[in-house]
């Protein structure tokens, strides 16, 4: 263990600790894009990031989540994983103010994990990594995306909302020739379409795709989204979707992977 | 069907098909102050207004509006008359921003109505008119006023929220001799008065009048109401309430009927 | 009957009878700080002050506050004294502006109180005061402090904000040697404690000092109190704990006596 780990207590023997400060602001963030899928998580720390993967209990929605140490205030890890309920960890974070710092430390004795804004001390159990759901990586996918839209997280929102007072259902759709990107819902009785032309987004790749996703998976990822970011959009036929963009002033990175409902 | 009706295809051979533009803020406003008594309505359009009456289930308290063609943007409109389902109509008027444009374009082919907020496009399936209740005129009732208050509506809202408090009925009274109109409610335990005085109001014509309403049909039209305006009250003994008001820098005007209860 | 009582009608022959004149923002404090307790109480009218004294349902914790007559714009009172009802008060009193005059009169002959705001009047129907549970004074208890933390209130609020997350119970402790002040919360599965050393408090008087409350009990209490105040703490060991503070400018004082739960 090298000199920079100086302030872990290493009496266990145990290399997994870590110490770490970080803007509340960008703490709640990262839980929030997490929470949106699932209740419980994994994350792992290197020297170099924290890294959290997750899968939604149906195994329909997915999200990869990197926050390099360049976003906190101070970054100490050796390797190691910690299993949190998100749902205490967020109400734990949300008592701290935007713009205040909060302290993690992890204690290899007791395995809990020690969260302090300023004075205030909480000290919150951990669950065994083992016991929650493992993802599969989002390379092992390998995904043939047929287009790609770059757009600000503004106008997905809107269709988003108003897809949802139509139907259960959202279609991504590009049309190559037009090179227009359609997101449209036909509901029983009414019907939603938002069309983009290649001007009003920021980007266009305009290979031909369509393929419909359910509502209930997307509008929690929109809610967690900031509403001021840019969206990669990646869209196939039939095919998963890749929601990713990046957050914390670029040092965050997040991926959200949602399969298609098949359309018969 | 003259050249200004340019816009609007006529394949059909049908001359029931309009093109709007209105502000979000008027149309918002427009389609609260009915759906405060109705979740359905007609709506009757022609060269230079569109009009709408309903009358809620009951049969106790009923609405006339119209918004002249000068509060819309553009106005190119046939005679003709369709059923809209106001809670539906009312979610995605409000997805725009007050200040954003709404285009209303009838499809006179499919019978939809195909509402265009920039690069969304909402189409919303119609109600019969025909299946919709429809009140008298309100000319028909030949009401004999004795007395009528012009006021801020927030002065009738507060005794609204008060007398809510305390009973059922509010009172509207008006004493010719004092000068004084007043609205007051008389509950099991407690009793409210709001007493304004000609110098408080913006205009009394003080007849002897008395009548009772009900709270239950008072609350949602004073809701509706914006806080800002000035309200024309006709006010009877035993006789139903008349409330008038414009809106939409004067080119909406608005007038709402309540019957009384019957005082023993 | 001195001259100063001249506005009140003493025909009755009565001397229970009081006008009184307050902001809006003074009196919704004060009926705020009582109801955190109690839904109904007694109020205490004499030439110099109101005073209320109220205990709740459960005996755990009891409210005494005074508003000296100088908080008021007029206060004209003989000794008397009236049962409210505190939610219907409340409701009542809302309906001001923060900054808007009420203007409190009891009518001997109905006695019944009537609350003006403006040209608004609301008559409030009275409780017996005999029926209303009575509090012992706070100066009978004769408690023995060990410990005394003034403090900014916002603080506290963290600290049961945080507790309620982890427990039923929150311990405030204060250690002699440390010379430092905790509120800890020790759940099932987390912990939490914040320390607060003498630095960090605008007063401490360091004795030990160590008991448990409720938080179904502090939790009221806290949401009634203005974030910005000191609060003046007393703590035992296995005692009560007196919270006290100043409201309305210095004119109102008010202090809340909670048991403690006995650990075990």
């Amino acid at each position: 263990m090298s000199n920079s780990h100086s302030e872990i207590d290493v009496s266990t023997g145990s290399n997994e600790a870590f110490r770490l400060v970080v803007s509340a602001d960008v703490l709640q963030r990262t839980v929030a894009l997490v929470h949106s899928l699932v209740d419980e998580c994994r994350i792992q720390f290197d020297a170099e990031a924290i890294r959290i993967s997750a899968v939604d209990p149906a195994l329909v929605a997915s999200v990869e989540l990197t926050v390099d140490r360049s976003a906190f205030e101070a970054y100490d890890a050796a390797d190691c994983c910690i299993g949190v309920d998100l749902e205490r960890f967020r109400d734990v974070v949300k008592m701290a103010n935007r713009d205040q710092l909060v302290a993690l430390t992890l204690d290899p004795a007791t395995r809990k994990l020690e969260i302090r804004i300023d004075e205030l001390s909480y000290t919150l159990a951990l669950l065994d990594p083992e016991s929650i759901r493992s993802p599969h990586d989002h390379s092992e996918f390998e995904l043939e995306f047929a287009g790609t839209v770059v757009t600000e997280a503004g106008e997905i929102d809107r269709a988003i909302r108003a897809a949802d007072m139509v139907s259960d259902h959202l279609t991504l759709r590009i049309d190559e020739d037009e090179e227009v990107f359609y997101m449209e819902a036909d509901g029983d009785t009414d019907e939603l379409s938002l069309e983009l032309s290649a001007s009003s987004l920021v980007e266009l790749t305009p290979n031909d795709a369509r393929s419909m996703f359910s509502i209930d998976y997307l509008e929690p990822i929109n809610r967690a989204t900031p509403s001021d970011v840019e969206l990669d959009l990646e869209i196939g036929t039939e095919a998963p979707v890749a929601v990713r963009y990046e957050f914390a002033d670029g040092a965050g990175d997040v991926e959200y992977l949602v399969s298609p409902r098949i359309t018969t």
